[in-house]
């Protein structure tokens, strides 16, 4: 094999790698933003969407996404069967096919993670794990298609880079979706229907995700070339820039209108300039990276307090960050995407500010419109089919009790619950059941609630 | 230098990296799988055994098991001198001789970790840090030797590519031995001689720490062709494969027998799994990697359960998942080595199920049982001596205060024990002590327990 | 590109990305040795403070550092704008600019977050977010350039391969000047004057950090050579090997000085010998470099107790691990600086110990205290201005409550202060902090508190 090629493979794979680590990413996220009595529930969901993915990414989803087939989806290459001239979509890069994979695996792990926080604390464990498999090997792989696997809005030339639309609004979209069908968690909206706070339980651990997603980017986007190009470089820039942005827009943002900087905030806003600049990272000057970065951290304040004000229950900001952010960022690349970049990589065209026209623009609506519709449609089927045979939801006493103790029997912190040097007998497991269930206060349940 | 040297160099010590980082992933899951009042112990185990591991393998460990020498042992080398003549064992690989350095320290740092998880809540600081230099620096490589080092075993070629015997059975069967001498930790059997469960602190540092052992994984694995060579994609992909099924079916295993999908037994899945694959990692294909991990995730519940029920409590389970399926992953060579993997491997021969033979099964099965006795025998000899000398477990007082305080004079978590805004003064560490005394029920004091 | 350029800016961006880790390992290790009213706030900061180096770096810091100027500033470069050849001083090195300044940015971000380590528990963070803008922005630039951006100090041949001086000594002794001006933690003195220990919240967290920052490590000194170089192996392991023997040597000093091994000062051993080798990690050999380790390990113990006594409160010990270390790790250079490395070099002349005479460690001299006078005198510029205008110090209430709260208006950990399934309602706010403060004893202020 020649020297570039294996530049190319050791780039995708250190990438792959890095993107890999945004599993942890997200399960501190996750873990730090809810509470200590379903942390277990929190970090397990994170490891078995990414077992569930693998294997259901290796078995179909990525012959769905990239295997010949037609302009909606693939139809060969189950289990990388067919070899290399079976995945011709992917032909443009370099690496062994298994270095392919594995790049677009780890992708799919994240669509499936994304969902997991916007629907913690209060969904049942074996419902996840259905649609976890089923979004990483279906959903996502499908509209994937279209765009990375040559499908018809590759046709159209749609730029999505490293992925704000075919990864995050994905996930985005589908966690809007099950949010809907769980309903807000018990206590989140008070007698009188005002939202109140529920804080996560670590703000260390929260922000150790931040930091691990932030890093994991520089695998998803630099990484999204599949190959060692000089471009890999001013694509790290850009992502770097956009997050900077992202964190001190929406940091400010909250201070203006919340009286303090809050935390979470400022790392939703990282992460939100991160998932914005996602698409265009390869496409938009510095410049640019630094206006889609800042405008993203300042929707995702307003989404964040959007949808909790319409009783859209999201502990973590899921749908504002991947969702919102993920679709502004792939507009965005209609406006800003840069002459001298989108020539250099011979798709799209200029964006609305150089005077391009409203031409990609359009193109990049189509996109965000159409995914949006086949991710709100596909979850719709699936959560709905879940939720009328196994059950999306636990119950109301479990919910309060804690799902570490439901779902898996033994807390994520069992010493905060039963106290140090206690053994957790069936009796101070009942007593700390007890005492939880005493010590919360009768709430109004709201209409979505339907256990 | 050529250019695909400085590949190959890049590679060897990106992977290092990696792998150096698994020292984190251990450290947090020992400290998630213990209980508050060990945890600063754990960490500080972790960071100083890899201190003196580093300094001990560059001393006289790196000679031992790759320096000129006999069949059983490396006897040139030591601090690195000699040059690169003097290391013919590791010739192959083309980056300096520092980087194969740094690659192979990191291993022997692993060996002597993957210990301190099955001794944990029970062992005094300066038998640990004495017995983790004579793992690192002599036992580990000795055996090592045998494999890597041009030795015996590689004489008869032996396949263990990432190094399922070298590393993980060792550092498994070192903790066996451990284990039998330490005795278990008060409170682990109640009267009626039956194992109690003693729960992690917590769940989300655990989780943590399997992630970032996955990850570390990806250098461990592909790192060991210390080359940029095209098979580094595939050996990524077997990896990780491998781990996603012991995951899944490690939680199922737990879930039918136990009634719940047990955090902890997934995570410890997901390790079974890696370690498994291990030494089959450049050999197999994918669905042999899907076969091994699954398996390794199924053997290492029953394993735990095994172990927990005949009386060596091993706190994180790193007996079953380092030893019993470094040994399984050993075997499964034998079985699963694909012909056209093994050809250009050119070594070993095709395993059983591609009508092979017990040609290469019986050679890893000769591996495992030899390194097993070395290592089995080497461990006992150590822990003897230092049970016979500075003794190996702390005083009873100690282990229900905690080891924190009694080795090291202060809590890792002080507001837990203290309270918040609460000083640490004599008068309020004592209070605290006596409160752990206090609380702790009277135990049966198991007949291994011999301080 | 050739493939070489490939190789380089693969290798330089790689590198950036483990020192971008680097800030959730000082997250992480300041966190942890810090208590849980303070831990959102310390996250907040190390989040925020690289945010702000990230865009301040981009706009002017990168042009002082690296543009073409005088002796003592760059004046050129302002946003990446004026080209390659605006950037001379980084000529030698061939990837694009964008990742040289990736590369750069992440080390400018280290400099700002090691103040905050020192001045935790009671800085306002509006003033911290000044100050780490002007470090990031301004003062760390400009002596940046004196040594690597072909000032006055580059002339001479001072050597500093990855910023003993230029980055860890300006962010200790911007630390120590802040925390002059700060005075010390309420509590932290007796009635008696004598310090008293306020032990952080998590040693798990806090060797979380040691990990990372360790890992980080093997990207800013092997990176340092922005191109894939033969060295840059022989640079993995002396960072490792002092590493190593930092930790070691603190472990053991403070063992015989303290009774106990004490476990946040074997990871600030660890830490220290991290930044000893730093400077001199491409110029001295695999001996020296456990010599230079060992003796940071050593002397940051008395350091740290040196800075207690004196009353100067520094929370996590940066002044000694950063500036102390920073200094005799440079001077270390002078003594240690091995003939055929700085032949091969080709710049600075061997060192002491090998006859070189005085030439190298009056160099290395000079250039420690130039630009320790350069930092002291800036710093103090700065937070004077601040401490005179917006004010550097929490009031003492707030401080006694928590930074969380106060300057956040929520708690790092919520449940650890309002209990497990208890709502943050304004009643149960106040009820924490009412509780603080009853629980808080009456402390002699010291002079240097002047809230």
């Amino acid at each position: 094999m020649e020297q570039q090629v294996m530049l190319d493979t050791m780039w995708t794979l250190i990438a792959a790698f890095l993107v890999f680590l945004m599993q942890a990413g997200f399960a501190m996220v996750e873990a730090g933003f809810t509470r200590q009595k379903n942390s277990a529930n929190i970090v397990m969901k994170n490891l078995m969407d990414f077992g569930v993915a693998s294997l259901a990414y290796w078995a179909i989803g990525f012959a769905l996404m990239f295997g010949a087939g037609n302009a909606l989806v693939g139809t060969s290459g189950w289990f990388l069967g067919g070899g290399e001239g079976t995945f011709e979509s992917l032909a443009w890069a370099t690496p062994p096919l298994t270095a392919k994979w594995l790049f677009q695996a780890v992708f799919a792990g994240t669509t499936a993670t994304i969902v997991s926080g916007a629907m913690a604390e209060r969904t049942r464990f074996p419902a996840y794990l259905l649609y976890s498999g089923l979004i990483s090997g279906l959903i996502y792989p499908i509209s994937g298609h279209w765009i990375w696997g040559g499908g018809w809005l590759a046709e159209r030339e749609f730029l999505d880079f490293a992925g704000s639309t075919v990864v995050h609004s994905v996930g985005g979209w589908a966690a809007l979706v099950g949010t809907l069908f769980l309903g807000a968690r018990l206590g989140k909206y008070g007698k009188d229907g005002r939202p109140r706070a529920l804080p996560g339980h670590s703000m260390p651990l929260a922000m150790l995700g931040v930091f691990l997603l932030w890093f994991g980017w520089f695998g998803f986007n630099p990484g999204s070339t599949m190959g060692a190009v000089p471009s890999i470089a001013d694509i790290a820039m850009t992502t770097n820039l956009a997050a900077a942005a992202g964190a001190l827009v929406a940091m400010a943002t909250i201070w203006i209108k919340g009286k303090k900087p809050d935390v979470g905030m400022a790392g939703n806003g990282a992460l939100a300039g991160l998932v914005g600049i996602t698409a265009g990272c390869a496409f938009v000057e510095n410049w640019a990276a630094v206006v889609i970065g800042g405008f993203a951290g300042l929707v995702v304040v307003f989404s964040v307090l959007f949808f909790d004000r319409v009783k859209i229950d999201d502990p973590v900001g899921a749908i504002s960050v991947h969702g919102v952010c993920g679709a502004l960022g792939t507009l965005a690349v209609g406006l800003f995407a840069s002459p001298r970049l989108v020539e250099a990589a011979g798709v799209g065209s200029e964006g609305l500010v150089y005077g391009g026209g409203f031409a990609q623009l359009g193109v990049q609506a189509l996109g965000v419109v159409a995914v949006g519709a086949w991710a709100l449609g596909a979850s719709a089927l699936v959560f709905g089919a879940i939720k009328a045979t196994i059950g999306l939801r636990v119950s109301a006493e479990e919910e309060i009790e804690g799902l570490d103790i439901g779902e898996h029997g033994m807390y994520g912190y069992p010493e905060a619950f039963l106290g140090t040097n206690s053994l957790p007998t069936p009796e101070t497991i009942e007593a700390a059941r007890r005492a939880a269930r005493e010590s919360h206060e009768p709430v109004v349940l709201m209409p979505e609630h339907s256990t």
